[in-house]
């Protein structure tokens, strides 16, 4: 059986068709699709290239189109309804509600979604980005301080992603800090690495499952005993009880995505996006 | 003016709702709205101390809250829809249509979207992100043959964030390189750096206003050479002049979010997005 053609269209990025639309596909787990994100269509010329693209998709699979898409402008839009294709128009199913319940015309004006253009919110994700590097790894400089969040657990647990997602995403200031075999010693003495006792309250607990961090340290440093399945269960179940014994959330990191290890993150943080 | 209230509600990370909704808001420039992000409501306790909350909302205010809403379960919905707001319960307006058209019932399981949990897409989007910290600003190790794309520009101009946003979001690997007075050499000689005239079609040019970068730099290195206008619009120059003379495809950083650089990166690289 064919897959499913899907097509996310934006005279923009593309981002609100294909992460919208994405969302809404997740709930039909047995159907297969042939997703593809054509931004920026933003003249007729594209947009009647891009039917004919489709309509061959559909003769091709014998599987209908399904096409998301936030195209603001109306004489574009009416060219993609040609299509044959179950076809969502994303933005003019809320527009209209809104302009009713606010009083106000919609700008209908197009790449105004996902500003961060604003110099003062672009400036901070930047900035974010910059803390977040310099802060990675136990890194040498430690603006532990300045941190809205300090992500701890052993090596290769998804700290790094994390950080950076956070960072990029909402403009955090996420350091991290790898519990290495040096910091065993104070977890004995004092509960906690030496570096990370002022900052307790900022701190969020990663691990993930012995077995699935042997996997991913042996892609890396393969038959080490770094690697080796002895080892990872080691760190983890100390670096676990260290969190129970001072109290840290935690969160696991196994097979869950770094979108929802972000949100959990935020969540253990008390921290609330706006 | 009270600003309006929005609450995007989810019974898993909220990503889908905070895009949809910032992107329809967005097209109503003069209003102002006061969100907040409202993850993992997926108990009817939850669901009802939140109606509370946006019921203060709205007597705090005077304004009716608008609530852009992702829980599937019917029975938290249910609650939701008690809160006097506007309401847009954005997977059951998809849904009903999808399942008439694919002849399956949805799975209507909470946290399905943003997968990323399968093991393949998710190990691609952790390497690349470790491919773009190893590759950043001509790191030591360059991969370049490896590299999905090659960004380069003037320090400061954006190479960073957006090789670390590509790389998180859709796994490709993003190196980047730094044009620095060292290479201005090169430019004259043979057009390009030396290190990369093998990759010279996975180039993308970035590039930015020199007041801009200028205040960017400031911010680092105040009263500096590096950070002078003069200084700025020197290196600007030569590198706008370069990619002119290399036919090498750029793109301004000025006032654009890291969204749209990196789709724009993807257009100019000619890699199209799943």
């Amino acid at each position: 059986m064919n897959k499913t053609p899907v097509f996310f269209i934006s005279d923009s990025t593309g981002i609100t068709a294909k992460t919208l639309g994405s969302s809404v596909l997740s709930q039909f787990e047995d159907v297969e699709f042939d997703p593809v994100v054509l931004p920026y269509i933003d003249d007729v010329t594209k947009a009647s290239q891009l039917v004919v693209r489709i309509n061959e998709a559909h003769h091709h699979t014998g599987m209908r189109p399904i096409i998301f898409d936030t195209v603001v402008n109306p004489e574009i839009n009416a060219i993609l309804r040609k299509a044959d294709a179950l076809h969502f128009d994303i933005l003019n199913q809320y527009l209209k509600p809104l302009e009713a319940e606010l009083g106000r015309q919609s700008s209908y004006t197009v790449g105004m979604a996902h500003g961060g253009t604003d110099n003062d919110e672009y400036k901070d994700r930047i900035n974010a980005v910059h803390f977040a590097m310099e802060n990675d790894d136990g890194g040498r400089t430690r603006q532990y301080d300045k941190a809205d969040v300090i992500l701890v657990g052993v090596s290769r647990c998804g700290k790094t992603p994390t950080s950076l997602y956070l960072a990029l995403q909402f403009g955090i200031y996420a350091a991290n800090y790898p519990i290495t075999e040096d910091d065993f010693d104070d977890l004995e003495s004092i509960g906690i690495p030496k570096a990370l006792k002022p900052f307790k309250k900022k701190i969020v607990g990663l691990t993930i499952d012995a077995e699935r961090l042997s996997f991913i340290r042996n892609e890396r440093k393969s038959g080490s005993r770094y690697a080796s399945i002895r080892q990872c269960e080691y760190e983890v179940n100390e670096v676990e009880s260290m969190y129970r014994q001072m109290g840290i959330d935690y969160i696991s990191t196994t097979d869950v995505s770094i979108e929802e290890i972000a949100a959990k993150v935020l969540a253990a943080a008390g921290i609330e996006r706006t």
